[in-house]
């Protein structure tokens, strides 16, 4: 008991019996309890708490978990982080909202919850774990709970996320029908976020041409949403994967939808913004996509269209790339895929740096020195010179490099 | 006679008669010359040809035609470029393309046809001279003929050039409407080619905001083209102006559409493509203002919609700035004319290399270093720091400042 924390309420006995009917079953005693933990974790945390995920990755979750609930003050807390401790309002303020969380009963509850409807839970290093969220460092998913098909969720490797506005016009859900009736046929998996309008569209498209589809949620998985696409929903979790970082039980919020929307930028491989109005949700998806270096592409419309403004704007701002037809979506990725190519006749140092640095995960001067064996002074005059031929971009968080 | 170059079939006095005719009545003898020996280059060359550009830039229009026409072989007319002179096989080329034309009657027929329809002909330095053509440097026009008002052709300094398929759609239609209008209503001339389609509409809806727009001709300024806007043309010769590098009785051509295009570009302070298929001329026109540095928009429409698969095209290879109403198309300008701002906190070099920068004409770094009066290398140390800010671009022609 004390390894998942001597948490009050949790029946170690019980929640790692629960724990292994909803996970893989070969875990070692530790194994177990760090998933034990990374449950508790999830319903403990919003999603994206960035001082929740420091702290697990520093100490794994299950003895994260246990220092967490022994009370400590934001300085016994901070000492956890050695030296790079966040801020002592930091501390104080994570303590304050998970304190009120600290109970061991909802962590079973969701756990039962999660077997009663077949959900499985994942954690970072599952053969099914999407990849891609890693690249969200602190704010990365703790834990994923899944209704569906593994290989769907894995085969979020090479996707493309089809988002857009609930309230669709019939020419954004023509295009997004055709759009991910093609992707599929090209063999790409569909994400989107089971909403009404472009979303629905998507999923219903993909699962038409007998395409593979991811739906993230903004809640619990055992409670689909909206209630109006049940019948959808139970269709993509029966071939398809249903995800969500809340546990079950956990009702859908603003904040939930929000930072859902950088689960599904982070998980596929490029998002497309069919059609979307300028307070659109899929754009808060879009600008996750541009802080996490995935390509973006917005499909554009009539300027008469109001449904059409928030995909001018991306492509007005420069952050989109304007795509019409399947293909285009598709080269999004493969044009990523292809950036290896064409290094003949390069600097060897140039070639050293461009293998360092990653089209998804913006990284600093000296990660890069490090990763290339190069000094610092040499790689940041190959980035100026690899920048000035648009080859590598710069944004808040590191480099990256570009199509 | 001898001073506009011992010219068969042209009468000195009936030439500067007309010229005084056409022309501003108070220049010296020399002047007048010089205008009517570029009526006879107009009528010599097609428009854009390099090796007569730079003749006349380097001689004089009327000492250049007379060396012409004392027929000289290649390497005599080679010596008249110094050491700046094109190759062999160019110069023979171009005496070889001029020596069909080398007659004085076609003058004499040209002028006296632009004074029977009131055009009138204007050379570099006269008032009303579009001076963004002047940035097309050898490629320059070596005079202009106008029906019209000649403000509305010097108006063109701060004008968006609005151009598109003649095969336009009622939403392109609609859309070029709203545009003319609303650039009108905010002081910019609209440039076109009065074509059927997206330009007949951008003139038209100046007209009816009672704007000024200015219409280049692919033919002389005689023969209206296309017949069916005749009516069109003559109000716009009425309130605005009508204008070709060709000289009254020249057909137009599919070379002169192409040119005609380059005039568009260089004449306007921005290009916007409204509606274009693939294969429309409007991109040419396009690719003018992207080889002169002009800001280009273009306007999305549906991706269902062929006549905008060009306007597409163009966003998508980050040639054009995504514009969908009026403002967004004056803001192309606007943000030319306000990139001086917002140099405050900046290191003095780099404010004295982009004083140095044009946002129209490329230039190379040997020549932004003379004018900033700063060392080569320290101009491209600034440049590349420039470059990396997105404030200066560099394109085959050189380096411009970007908005």
């Amino acid at each position: 008991m004390s390894a998942v924390g001597g948490v009050p309420g949790l029946d170690g006995a019980e929640a790692r019996q629960l724990v292994r009917a909803v996970s893989p079953t070969d875990g070692t005693p530790s194994q177990v309890d760090e998933r034990v933990a990374r449950a508790g974790w999830s319903g403990i945390t919003e999603p994206g708490d960035r001082i929740a995920g420091a702290l697990v990755e520093r100490l794994g979750a299950a003895p994260a978990l246990a220092a967490v609930f022994a009370g400590p003050s934001p300085a016994e807390l901070g000492e956890l982080f050695g030296t790079d401790a966040p801020t002592a309002k930091e501390l104080e303020e994570a303590l304050a909202r998970w304190k009120p969380r600290l109970h061991g009963e909802p962590v079973l509850r969701s756990l039962a919850q999660a077997a009663r409807w077949g959900a499985r839970l994942l954690i970072p290093g599952d053969a099914a774990w999407p990849v891609g969220v890693d690249d969200l460092g602190p704010h990365a998913p703790i834990a994923l709970w899944l209704r569906g098909n593994e290989h769907a969720l894995a085969s979020t490797a090479r996707s493309v996320a089809l988002v857009g506005a609930r309230a669709a016009t019939g020419y954004g859900e023509h295009v997004a029908m055709e759009a991910a009736a093609g992707l599929v046929e090209r063999g790409f998996t569909v994400v989107s976020g089971a909403a009404y309008g472009i979303d629905g569209m998507a999923h219903r498209a993909a699962l038409a041409g007998s395409g593979t589809t991811v739906a993230f949620l903004a809640g619990g998985v055992d409670r689909f949403y909206p209630s109006g696409h049940d019948a959808l929903l139970a269709r993509i979790a029966d071939v398809g994967a249903v995800v969500s970082e809340l546990p079950c039980g956990a009702a859908p919020t603003r904040w939930r939808f929000l930072q859902r929307n950088r689960l599904i930028a982070a998980a596929s491989s490029a998002v497309v913004v069919v059609e979307a109005g300028l307070r659109s949700g899929s754009l808060n998806t879009a600008h996750h996509a541009a802080s996490l270096g995935r390509p973006i592409g917005a499909v554009p419309g009539p300027v008469t269209s109001a449904a059409s403004a928030g995909c001018h704007r991306l492509l007005r701002e420069a952050m989109a790339t304007c795509v019409t037809s399947a293909r285009e979506m598709a080269e999004l990725v493969e044009d990523e895929e292809s950036v290896e190519i064409s290094r003949d006749d390069m600097d060897p140092e140039a070639v050293r740096v461009l293998d360092a640095l990653s089209t998804r995960s913006p990284r600093a001067v000296d990660d890069i020195a490090a990763r290339a064996g190069l000094g610092v002074q040499p790689v940041m005059a190959v980035l100026g010179a690899l920048a000035l031929d648009g080859r590598v971009a710069e944004n808040e968080r590191g480099w990256v490099t570009r199509r």
